[in-house]
């Protein structure tokens, strides 16, 4: 039950089997950084070249493939006082053949981050200048080095966690990653102090963070794609495009949960999931699309 | 500004150029009933073919092709205290290839409905024995005749409206429907006491209504898709397979509503739905999908 | 076995059950003609609003629901010498927010059509002067009257058929429809000259006809989506979007077809297929696009 | 101009920059094997983990990110007398719900290879006894190490080529690749002694090959996606799912290819396009799809 305190040195743009830096323990707890998407830090100073770049991997001890890693964000907070966001929504969130018309060539905005009154604000935007939007702070890029000796680029997602961009993975939130290889090889970038759902213009409001998490290995659980938990739901993740297909990732492992770890029988699955489940959108953006699948801790509790 | 009080008598499973049964005029307000999905009405009787038939066309005085028409839904409420659902999930939003193992047949399930305390429950189902959900009574299918002479399945949706299927249709909403022929003719049925998002088994709790709706003629607005708005939220509606199409009309949609009606130019729209724009799923089962496409009034009272 | 000459008064721009224009039998055979995309006909005179509209419908007597329609084209030619296409391919084709830079605005191009020579050729295209195509006179659009009094729009396709661009619809085919309304009530329209795969312009060469078919009724044979045979292969088509969905129909119907009409084992089939299907591309263009899933019939010779 | 004779000794199942197994130049050529899919090599024996194993990568000097890099298939033989295939066609390409009736379990299948006639048959299928196939050798999956330092498994595909199972990757087609990395880091592997479209199955009749290829490096010419010509065609490759985006990225590549190589300005390749585009399905299993666009040499030696 270490409390470690990390400073990285170097960060990755893929996420795979890189040497760690740093070896922890179930149970341990993290205290780190992560630059901002574009690689820049607490300062604002470039110290790695963009892309969403990753603090890690952290190797946790006795992880192995057919496990489980859950990681609890435990604090999730800017630490600098200026993020940026891009201005223009991707093309394939909008009507096939329709081309925005722009009266400016804005496409790199500047945030102003109010982290003691917990506000973000836009920039230079005439019309945005009484809009002030709750903080929200949020990772949008984690996960687990992937299987087979991929490394697999921190602009997409897939079984192993990855460019997830859901703007529920908040401070407080338990997320379970499948282990791949020995050690789960855990990273974490990619910051956003808000976001729409969808991560529509391709960015939140971008950020470097002060992160801490803290790791537990479940032996022996084999799941097949991210849950997570809050207060109030549990909830499943689909990594793939079309959105269909990233729904239907995210239900069936919902049914898998719901099944093993609540024991429910298949019929009583979906009559319930039938008149209870929520999705969220995670991003529209990335390679691969992220689709939420929620169920209510409440209702659980009603019927288990 | 009349109430009419209409019951019908003949019901359609297509929303089309149908023979009104009503002519009502800009600033009404229509009192009637609906028939569940199966065509049963308040008193559980089969009172016509099942394929959620609509009651109506109701046909609006000046309603012209290029208008918009305004349905607020004033009142939306069970009108017997059982419904029905489905008990299977669709297999478009399974894993390819996961065939259910089910202990039993149940495909068909009863829910007892207390208007009363206003809640809903399965009936006959062990395991959701102590499960009491909140009643959210909303309506499946509704919309006017679309242009060129169609008559469209009310098992499906597309500009017109029809069978959307979305969970926050409840009372209290304002939707606008685009015109395509003279007098609207609108269509409204299949009531649902309480549904999932995306109506994953195909039904929600099917439930007849009664139903009060009131209508306004915009004239010379003409809109692209259907769109509402609530107490909190201006929503536009994509109606399409995949769901990434029916995020397109949508978002699409949304931008020419904040650039029409509250004056955003194109780049503040951007900027903004990217940090704050909110998608819900509608329907994933219909031939075409719905995705709804949310952003919050409180932030728009601060723009504009 | 009467052959029926037929000149169309009025035509429609949706497949529905309207009023029968010729009462045919099993084994008649109609000689008739079909005006182009636009309403114009032999004459390129405009005749009936643009939209594809149709010749017919035909009632066939004996025709049932849950009976199959099979049409023969037995004679299909341009009726006149100069087609028109559009110049600009359709979005949804290209890489999102790839605009095309046009030096003109010519979207709307005539081309010659020579039936003695079988020539096609652009007129007034500098760079496609001395391009000239094969002529390969098709039908884009054409089936029956769908189920539950639905009216389709002549721009789209479903299992009743409908616009589904396909380049293979030549003289010589055979095609069949499911029967969904009595008289099955068959319809005819929208000629092309010449077809690229996917209909990527959103137009063939469209042109006006001269078409012969014969019909035979296929009693208590139930088939889910059209079918067609040429001297090479068999064929099955799928409609909808996205394309994925579209291989899924056709592909399925393929089973079904090799399942009861050649008395495969389902093994045979899924091994057989995995190494001989062929499929085309129908339209990529209407709103339901068009896959096309076919098996050559000197295969299924060799196990039959 | 050398030609090398490369034995491999080991094998990767991802594209990445591993350590290149040997150099080559400009116009070289290398003759060398590869195992086939489950990682058995000539004398059918398990030299290596399964999974698409590549020979390779050479390093050819000279390539830098920007380049293309021109492989030209020389020579592709089986290199032994059997081969295998599944037996279940993938879930994917069938109705959303449809379930297979299998009257056993065979889904390994071995296949008899006759190279001196060119013949493939089923063995141990006896309603495919008679079926005699020709033989059609093809490479399922070869391409060059990515960019950002990922390593992308050989199951699937993307601009740097991969897993794209297209039928026409036969003896006599010269493929280009984008350059990512100095040396371009060449792999190839996965042969199939025929497939159909889509390998819809997820195999071919999987089998070891004997390989001659010529490369040549294309200094400064950057392309998006792999291309490829044939006597008869030019080709363009889209990998990305759903198919309607494979379709995107192939087209657009097209278009481009059209305009810088062939002069052609922007309307006449829109025009010429539409009439005379071919599309061909390549893989609809792994998890990126293939389309392949295609434009006839015939139809561009008339216009240019």
């Amino acid at each position: 039950m270490t409390h470690h305190y990390f400073t990285p040195q170097i960060y990755h743009t893929t996420l795979g089997s890189h040497e760690p830096v740093l070896r922890i323990e179930h149970g341990d707890t993290v205290s780190t950084t992560t630059v901002d998407a574009a690689g820049k830090d607490a300062s604002n100073e470039q110290v790695t070249p963009p892309g969403n770049p990753q603090s890690g991997p952290f190797y946790i001890d006795g992880a192995e493939p057919g496990d489980t890693l859950a990681v609890t964000l435990d604090h999730v907070a800017p630490n600098r006082r200026v993020g940026f966001s891009s201005g223009v929504i991707a093309p394939n969130v909008l009507d096939f053949g329709h081309v925005p018309a722009f009266d400016d060539d804005i496409n790199y905005l500047e945030w102003g981050i109010d982290s003691e009154n917990g506000t973000v604000r836009a920039l230079g935007m005439d019309r945005l200048n009484n809009l002030i939007l709750p903080l929200n702070p949020m990772v949008g890029c984690f996960g687990v080095a992937p299987a087979r000796g991929q490394a697999i680029s921190t602009a997409t997602s897939s079984t192993h966690g990855g460019n997830m961009d859901y703007r529920g993975f908040v401070q407080g939130v338990k997320v379970h990653f499948p282990v791949f290889v020995p050690g789960a090889l855990f990273h974490i970038g990619d910051g956003h102090a808000l976001q729409g759902d969808g991560e529509i213009v391709g960015t939140g409001i971008e950020i470097s963070l002060d992160v801490t998490f803290s790791v537990l290995v479940i032996k022996g659980q084999e799941i097949g794609w991210p849950r997570a938990e809050n207060d109030t739901h549990i909830m499943t993740f689909g990594n793939a495009r079309p959105l269909d297909q990233a729904v239907q990732h995210a239900t069936t492992e919902m049914i898998r949960w719901l099944h093993t770890d609540y024991g429910l029988d298949t019929r009583t699955i979906h009559v319930l999931l039938g008149q209870v489940v929520e999705y969220d959108v995670g991003n529209m953006f990335d390679p691969a699309y992220t689709m939420v699948c929620k169920v209510s801790k409440k209702v659980l509790a009603d019927i288990t």
